[in-house]
């Protein structure tokens, strides 16, 4: 029997926390990685709310410092993107050479710039379909969904089924994780952007959850209109996406519990918002395409606009109480 | 010398306030239609407070209903669009065989209508570029600006300048407004819109006034592109409207005093929006001919769903009162 693959989970906020903890739980050996919530990891373990069964792990190895990981052969990192620009001091030294690193990430964008870096083996994009959130340090909360589709990232076209990939998720799946393997990373990319351009922006501009945007009429024709602008840039980079994907996703959208998508808890939180990956890039992408997404760029430049206004007022207000 | 023709006000808003007070003081006999203000106005008058100097019409002829209105030459609609159901009511009451409607509103589709109405004489769109608020009861603030343009209406090409409509311009130029008359009421109309549809929008949406939208880089640029949008369409219904247009929207709203727009001042007084006028008429239009304006569309789908969440918000707080 060969040694299972050590892995380090790059980021553990609700994403990273949640697979990591089900890897740990299932008896692979993990790292986490994690900034803020360091010290409680390492005192309490984690503590996992889910819809699945409630689940805690008592003891387990937090780092703060990518200097005390050990070389793992799998890294996944569950970062937000606007993190990404530490991932090339962290990577090298977590990674066991021609390791695999597992994009757990929105957006587009990302993979090409971590390949790049040296030691990296495989580079995959790794979508999480699930809802959860954190509800304190070391404490997440599960509410729906948990599957992952894994693509491994090549330069040009598609990389097909790889071993590295199948390994990958072969160790998912031994946790619990319903995983699908997917042959052409881009094409994976764009199907999750699908849902994630209309519902992340449209909850922060608008100020509601999926229940309240389905419930409208005219947002939710906005929302297929989006979601149609997504395919044909899909479409235009030879990805097409079928109608009956979109009718999928309302439909599913429909069947959840009305959910607050990651963007609008960032923006209440003040948290810098993944504006980059999520919409810069595929907005650029569609257009270098031919294909511009015209109800998408206006959300986003309504985004860059109420990013901007909340932290005037945010600056203003630390000026008042000096 | 000819007698002057008598002019009715029909909503005496402060755009309606405002001309009316201007053409009375000029010593034309005005009739003032009002709802709300009927009896402030028979009682103490129209104040004015005007960057072009403040005056104060004592005496005028105010009106709750149509029936005490004798019959006019002259109608000048200043009500909302979205009241324009009373028009079919109103308008044959006050006014005199053959005499001319002008509408000095917003919006597109409304000179149809009231052309097809019992007695009326010509139909003329007037576009008003005018900063004024109403701050009371009789009471009106103008802040900026002051033009009309004047068109007439014809179901088919351009009108020209018809007497009718160099009269009507003629009133209100002796009044001390600075008037325009134009020969095509469909390319005046569309070029009031170029301004309008991008700012009246994003103010409710983005929560700013005109200073705070120029200011932000990505709010301009989605002005800007919301503006050819416009002038798409405008051209696709065989008006062209040249880019220098908007360069000149742009540096004008830069110039202007920072403004909410009458839309914003509507929805944060919990009244209806000119939605339909404003923007499903002109986003009908421009999809008929073939130039759809889909940042326009996905503005006009967010208004909709904020108009309804405040609705729905105000509904509950009322049963709470209850």
């Amino acid at each position: 029997m060969t040694a299972h693959p050590r892995i380090v989970v790059v980021g553990t906020g609700a994403v990273g926390g949640y697979y990591g903890a089900l890897l740990a739980r299932a008896g692979r050996e993990v790292c986490f990685l994690a900034r803020s919530d360091h010290a409680e990891l390492a005192r309490s373990g984690l503590r996992v709310d889910s819809v699945n069964g409630d689940f805690v792990l008592a003891t387990l190895s937090a780092h703060h410092a990518a200097e005390t990981v050990a070389p793992c052969e799998i890294a996944i990192v569950a970062l937000k993107t606007t993190s990404n620009a530490a991932l090339p001091s962290i990577l090298p030294r977590v990674l066991a050479p021609g390791g695999s690193v597992i994009l757990l990430q929105n957006g587009l964008g990302e993979e090409e710039k971590v390949a790049e870096l040296p030691g990296v083996g495989s580079v995959m994009a790794g979508l999480a379909f699930v809802c959860v959130s954190k509800v304190g340090p070391g404490h997440i909360r599960h509410f729906d969904y948990g599957a992952v589709r894994l693509a491994e990232y090549t330069r040009r076209g598609a990389a097909g089924i790889t071993p590295a990939l199948a390994a990958v998720g072969a160790e998912l799946e031994a946790a619990g994780v319903p995983v699908t393997l997917e042959p052409d990373w881009l094409a994976a990319r764009w199907r999750k952007l699908v849902w994630n351009l209309p519902y992340n922006g449209l909850s922060v501009v608008l100020r509601a959850d999926t229940g309240a945007l389905m419930a409208s009429p005219p947002a939710r024709a906005l929302i297929a209109a989006m979601m149609r602008e997504v395919a044909a840039a899909s479409a235009a980079e030879h990805r097409a996406i079928p109608d009956a994907f979109i009718e999928q996703m309302l439909t599913m959208t429909d069947a959840m519990r009305p959910y607050l998508p990651s963007m609008r808890l960032d923006f209440d939180a003040g948290r810098e918002l993944e504006l980059a990956a999520m919409y810069a890039v595929p907005v650029r992408r569609a257009r270098a395409a031919g294909a511009p997404m015209p109800r998408v760029e206006a959300l986003l430049a309504e985004l860059e606009f109420l990013v901007a206004a909340r932290d005037e007022v945010r600056r203003s207000s630390n000026q008042v109480d000096c």
